[in-house]
């Protein structure tokens, strides 16, 4: 499948969807212009895993790989200047192609390198994990951490290319696929009702990796993904929507130091307490909520919070509402496959729901 | 006056042309939605001289500064991450506007700040030099140097708007004014006859601030700037026009560590080289070429070069040239006014045309 992600401005880039589309990738490339010096970003777990498949598809042409470690903390002004020195000392030049292979966390950092390297070389993700394939690898979101923001510094950069081989999912410890369907569970709830039916049904095959079904979910996650950017690259609106789950989920990485939980589970915990909250102002169906649940408990991405409190989750949300000096935002369901944005949420609320979905904290 | 640059993609921004415009400041930025907060990022030098005026026209606003060392050395990472450190210390958000209050430096270092802290503020240039307001403020480049290499890491990023008060001009030192001037003669010899012929006549009357021909000077340089940026944003084609005095200039630069010469006296220095090769290739009349000559030497900008080497300038040039991969461009006039690139230039062309411009070193 090739889908089509048109920018806010006169660019846009395609979406190549397919099972061992790997194999096609030099072909690819070259039918873009793409013609490199290729450099590879990638973090140690995934070229441990699957870095030979990939020299086999780039044979004969002209890369190299840069390999950061593994995890969120990868995400750092430390990682991003050794990108930049990496890309001076092998003489990259404006010919030249970053390939940001990997999850979420390499495609921000990569793609944040790639943005800022005389004034932007060209970019393609090449994601590897089922957050990265379904969301993180399409919208131009690239980004580092602060040592007190998430996401802080970045850019909108687009790439010019994203191919999405699901077969590089195999190698994913079943954590990392879990976590993964944080995020696609969502898109279910902002705006695929038949998405969410599909996965209330069907999670175990999808965890069980049966292609048939792993197929359906990135191919509705991923036009739902471009449809949203499209209509708002910017985040003034629409886009507001993917962040279901994300004013708890980011409270709780926060309060985690960004160690504990992958970013999909701290969603998954987030999407629970925003769906509490919806249906005890009678927004949205308890039935509906119910499955919810069901769908994020037996997807594994509940993340066992540990000995985290109830007081540490407000205290991180309160730190995330000064420093946006804006309200706290909520995205609650009013039917299954719409969202809307509430801004009166009481501290009550919230409250209530963090206690809620700390009773499955273990 | 008002110009308008139209971006490469479907946005544009205005440049703002007028004596004594800052009073009007507010206005104009309340008339364009930039509300602010508004967080100034300037240098110990304008600060100095030049904050009391601003003060007075953001008078009743919100507004901090941030103010840096003066000079090249400032585009550094540890510049640009001090200026991030101060945006989320100062609680900046996705409403604050940065204004980049200076010349070359500060609007790099605090454009490429401002492109990259949340994913992008809104940005204003209100530049306070000859060289920034006749040029780099226009067309979206900003960038911090590497310490092997400068500009290497930037960003296109538009402005929101440009506010340009030659009045600011007053205070500037003469070596700087005289350096602004580089770029200026530059315009002329790439794309403006009249202007050519113009500093020609009353290169003085520049130098002694004669508002009438201050202002045709600068009303000359800001639309053709917004022209060959507006056909080329990315620098792929017409835009490296501009390089014109560049290739030598750099290595005056590189040679000298970034520290002896402002970089419009390095262009000064490198248009006399390249109009050298260009009368020794018989493409350019040489009754222009030392028309030129007695431009850059009346204009104060050939600051002396001390004991440097020709050695030294073509050890730069080389090391240039490796860096990007490329072979030495040239940008040279065939006539005053139309310049074209020349890609097959000599050793032996450069080295007779350093020596050239060497015998007038000191």
């Amino acid at each position: 499948m090739e889908f089509t992600c048109k920018a806010f401005s006169d660019r846009s880039y395609k979406v190549h969807f397919e099972w061992g589309i790997l194999h096609r990738l030099r072909g690819i490339l070259e039918s873009e212009k793409l013609t490199g010096p290729y450099f590879i970003i990638t973090d140690k777990n995934v070229y441990k895993h699957q870095h030979r498949r990939l020299d086999e598809a780039l044979k004969g042409s002209n890369f190299q790989y840069h390999v950061v470690p593994p995890g969120e903390t990868s995400k750092s002004l430390k990682e991003w200047s050794r990108i930049q020195d990496f890309l001076l000392k092998k003489e990259a030049d404006r010919r030249s192609v970053v390939i940001a292979f990997g999850g979420g966390v390499v495609g921000d950092l990569a793609g944040f390198g790639a943005s800022t390297y005389m004034r932007g070389l060209d970019l393609v993700q090449l994601p590897t994990t089922l957050l990265s394939q379904s969301d993180s690898s399409i919208g131009a979101k690239v980004a580092i951490n602060h040592p007190n923001t998430k996401n802080l510094i970045g850019s909108f950069y687009q790439p010019k290319l994203v191919i999405t081989d699901p077969s590089l999912l195999q190698s994913l410890p079943p954590r990392e696929f879990s976590a993964g369907l944080g995020e696609a569970i969502k898109y279910g709830v902002i705006s695929d009702p038949d998405l969410f039916e599909m996965l209330h049904r069907n999670i175990e095959n999808v965890l069980s990796f049966q292609r048939e079904h792993l197929t359906s979910l990135l191919s509705r996650c991923i036009p739902i993904k471009i449809r949203v950017v499209e209509e708002d690259e910017r985040e003034t609106g629409l886009r507001k929507i993917l962040n279901f789950g994300h004013t708890i989920g980011h409270a709780l990485e926060q309060a985690t130091g960004y160690k504990l939980l992958r970013h999909g589970e701290a969603v998954a915990w987030g999407m629970l307490a925003a769906g509490y909250i919806a249906i005890h102002r009678n927004m949205w169906n308890p039935e509906e909520s119910e499955k919810l649940k069901s769908i994020v408990v037996r997807s594994g991405a509940l993340y066992p919070l540990g000995t985290l409190k109830n007081k540490d989750i407000i205290k991180a949300l309160k730190h995330d509402k000064k420093k946006t000096g804006k309200s706290l935002n909520f995205v609650l369901p009013e039917r299954t496959g719409k969202v809307t944005i509430v801004k009166d949420i009481s501290q009550e609320e919230v409250r209530a729901a963090v206690d809620y979905i700390l009773q499955f904290r273990h």
